[in-house]
């Protein structure tokens, strides 16, 4: 027998019995001629020690290094008072060593197995075995497994059923670059890893199984930002016969359930339920972070007038919106420049600030403003308008106003510390607009979410004649500034359906080639339907206290979508090729 | 709301409640002026009528065709007794409608939606979502889910923890082809899919999750027999710190609890455990079905002046084994010819038979046997020699004895209606060769799993001088017949990896290239480790009471690799393979 307990295991109540222990030597160090060898595993760390008496014991044991692995057969003793160590749960004893085997030596590691290092992330990912030994690693990866079983508990006890899709398939119409997979059997025709299962699903819709889930994983060959990973994990999940109401209801108590069982954090339901509007005007973001404690003012109603030429000339075709922040005076001249700079890279076409302190505004561009203007401002931002205050402002289209000053909101809120970290929220964002904007399509619009979205009830009417003005029947999932989830319900009407594709500019030949194969599936009964899917690394990255995904990805990629432990992707034999029909451009104009 | 009700729900007690129902429209008749509809959905299936007195409803009812989906409003009331169907759960009630919402129509289904159907299996997979709603699919897929949900359930239970690896990895030792996934980040190099998380699994024990588990999908590119399939999945399991004993130990625990939990079927443990030899030489198989009530036997040391010279040559340098089969009366010349046929087709230089009838040998070899021979085979045969028996014999090299009888055995138990279907049968085989014959490496020899698996300790001291006779400390766990499960335990010596690596004639270049990252990793502390992979799709398949494994994949392939639903792997555009620095090569000479 390999071990009788674990390294977490031993109590003050084991004192006196004879254990083995297994695991990886942490540290070793001699302490009075005796020798203290820490030992590591899953579920804790174990002191043990060699005493000089069995010498061969002891110089075997001295030659043990750091992350050695061993098995030590030894007695439990409590350890002197003075010695007892609370932060650890092994603390309280130590197991005398009677026997030492080694099972393998390590070379000296790339860095220490601890929660705090300095090796760059590269080398991280470069020796992940390491990596994930450290504590905060385990713990990420164990969130991460909670995470999916605390799902799969709910899901299953609300009677859905988990079913598998296919990774070798169609092109699915999520509007990023499929990854392809080349056919042998087939020459000269590829396989698409699906960007997600959202045409399976809606099949399985029509095959009658009216409550599906799955965990499944998810392919996009992106210019991968900072955050997204090339393969990645969705919690997916469709219903039938469902209403909004329904969809909402049940991924909202899907989440305090997994809150719950993860973290122990009690979510309270029902969930604060925003309209895009409200949360683009008062947040300039459609995914608010509301324990940021501060919000974007819109006084497009009372600058008329005001003294200052920019906005009285700015309201005229935009708005006016202030974003005021706590302690005017940490704002430098430097600083603020700084900030109006970034508010340029956005797309304002100036950041204007004054600042408001013990009853008075002062500098930036107080001294235009006439007193009515001002003693309106205060009027209007009452309560947000803080002793010690500083204003920042965009006169600019409401979009614009709305991306400059969300993202100084975010930016600023962090850099002051004035996000509560100790605490979640989570809310719903709905009534997206059902397209966006795009020049490259006949009508000018593109679908936000994806083309099988149905629009509100209330807005079929205005489908032809005012499309961006239509609202979806789509709702997303917020959490501490995350969208962590989205879903729609589907449109079932063949009509409808048509009517979209026709306003995307797709003809009949275009939507046959896409998704023909499941328009075909709606033509035999297709029940009314919707869903959501769950982004499970973020869900996972935000339960853990982390800031990226790769930190609860065993095995993540870079954004280069390179794997630098096993050095894929990777070149391959010319057979291979040759079997798949294929042949490398070579690109001499390339570097 | 769309439902009060699904239609698997009312009873008795219902009586009297109004009600709403949603699903498919199962058939329809006019019965003395009444219409009955029968609406379907996953849960069960409740009769609707309709009366004549409300016209426009009425109307509006007789225009309903099979799998249209509709809601009905109605009220229920019990069935006349003479009218209970006690087949049906909803059978002693019906719902008299009185309204009706018509949510899609449907054309007419190419099939009928009903467990006996006469569709091809092409048909059903094209349509598959017509296919997937008959209830015995619902069924198969519901059984698919409840084995991975007991899985998770037993191995969470067991402090294991679910870690995803990654999909698009470096290529595995797995031995068949890869898929491949071109990168256009990196021009001319690709991804494999993984045929299986191997290494990465092993690679989680050094980073110190003692034990994982995992159902990835695997991806083979292989000429694809009956029953596979290109992408599989599978019950992933790996342990450090463990022996032989506690994987088959926590394995057959799964089992037990899995077919508890799915068809309520109480598993015997421990497991009967058998060695691979001993299942060679009795059942021909390294996958013996015990539900098949016969048996070969040895009769090489009674053969020796024998009578039939064939036999007494053959003896010199091969076994003669025979395999009693009941009821020789069924046996006529022609099917005896047609089996000798099978028998030569699978190496056999003949196949000998003889038939014992009311105590007497009699016809094929039985006028060249001594009385003598034919009074040991009696004896030796015992009880296993019924009145009114065959007996087959080959007389040749042991492999193809145990081939042909073996092979026999399974296809006339099945044949001649032999095999209990009532119940399972589950056993271990063990003490597989570690080496298998193979003429394209200098050594001869290939391995028979992978090349991390353990030889017996006793063993190793034979690994250069006699590489064939050594034994794997690998465990197969056998269910009916099939091999459900295999595993093993993982080599963590380095030294004694690198004699392998050498028996298989890889040179470093060659093993640093294919496995130089887990082999990296094994330098900085590799636990004693081993584990098990279980063929999820062929287990819901057996739990399922199916025959193929395409019965419990939603969406399954074709033998070609082909999804006929989808109509993948299809042709792309000429500019996304650009992207992927890729041109086809036409092949003029293939057709």
């Amino acid at each position: 027998m390999f071990r009788t307990h674990t390294c977490g295991d031993l109590r003050k109540n084991n004192t006196g019995s004879q254990v083995t222990l297994a695991g990886w030597v942490q540290h070793k160090r001699n302490f009075g001629g005796v020798l203290f060898v820490v030992l590591r595993d899953r579920y804790g760390e174990t002191q043990t020690n060699f005493r000089p008496e069995n010498k061969e014991l002891f110089e075997k044991a001295e030659s043990l290094k750091s992350q050695d692995v061993v098995n030590i057969i030894g007695t439990v003793v409590l350890r002197p008072s003075d010695a007892r160590n609370s932060k650890m749960l092994t603390g309280d004893i130590e197991v005398v060593a009677e026997s030492l085997k080694i099972f393998s030596r390590s070379k000296t590691p790339i860095f220490s197995i601890e929660d705090e290092i300095n090796a760059t992330e590269e080398t991280r990912l470069r020796y992940r075995y390491l990596d994930l030994r450290r504590p905060i690693m385990q713990k990420n990866i164990i969130i991460r497994h909670k995470t999916a079983s605390a799902a799969r508990e709910f899901l299953n006890s609300e009677d859905f059923i988990e079913i598998e899709t296919p990774y070798m398939t169609k092109s699915t119409p999520e509007g990023a670059r499929d990854y392809l997979v080349p056919s042998r059997t087939f020459s000269g025709r590829f396989y698409a890893l699906p960007q997600s299962p959202q045409i399976y699903k809606q099949i399985l819709m029509v095959a009658g199984f009216d409550k599906y889930y799955s965990l499944p994983r998810c392919f996009r060959d992106e210019d991968l930002r900072a955050d997204r990973q090339p393969e990645f994990t969705q919690i997916d999940i469709e219903m039938s016969f469902t209403t909004t109401k329904d969809i909402m209801d049940l991924a909202e108590r899907l989440m305090a359930h997994i809150l719950h069982k993860t973290i122990g954090f009690v979510l309270p339901l029902p969930l604060r339920c925003m309209t895009y509007d409200e949360a683009i005007l008062r947040y300039g973001s459609d995914k608010p972070d509301l324990m940021i404690p501060i919000e974007i003012h819109d006084i497009t109603d009372i600058v008329p007038n005001c003294g200052f030429g920019v906005f009285e000339k700015a309201v005229l075709n935009g708005v006016i919106r202030t974003l005021p922040i706590p302690r005017a005076s940490q704002f430098t001249r430097k600083k603020i420049d700084r900030l109006a700079e970034l508010a340029k890279e956005w797309g304002a076409k100036g950041l204007a600030y004054t600042k408001f302190i013990n009853g008075k505004f002062e500098s930036g561009i107080a001294k235009f403003l006439t007193s009515e203007f001002k003693a309106k401002l205060i009027k209007h931002l009452n309560e947000n308008l803080d002793e010690d205050c500083m204003l920042f402002f965009v006169a600019d289209r409401s979009e614009v106003a709305a991306k400059v000053l969300g993202g100084l909101r975010v930016m600023l809120a962090s850099e002051l510390g004035l996000i509560d970290k100790s605490t979640h929220n989570v809310l719903w964002v709905i009534n997206f607009p059902l397209f966006e904007p795009n020049e490259e399509n006949p009508k000018g619009i593109t679908p936000s979410h994806h083309p099988f979205t149905s629009p509100v009830k209330e807005h079929i009417a205005l489908l032809e004649s005012d499309p961006l003005s239509v609202r979806a029947d789509a709702y997303d999932l917020v959490m501490d500034g995350y969208e962590i989830a989205g879903g729609s319900i589907r449109i079932h009407e063949p009509e409808l359906q048509n009517r979209i594709f026709r306003l995307l500019g797709m003809d009949t030949q275009q939507v046959q080639k896409k998704f023909g194969f499941l328009l075909e599936a709606f033509e035999y009964g297709v029940p009314p339907h919707g869903g959501i899917a769950f982004g499970f690394d973020r869900l996972a990255m935000l339960l853990a206290g982390q800031d990226s995904i790769r930190e609860v990805i065993a095995f993540p990629k870079t954004t280069a979508a390179q794997s630098l432990m096993d050095g894929s992707p990777t070149k391959v034999d010319i057979e291979q090729l040759e079997e798949l029909s294929l042949k490398i451009i070579e690109k001499k104009d390339k570097e």
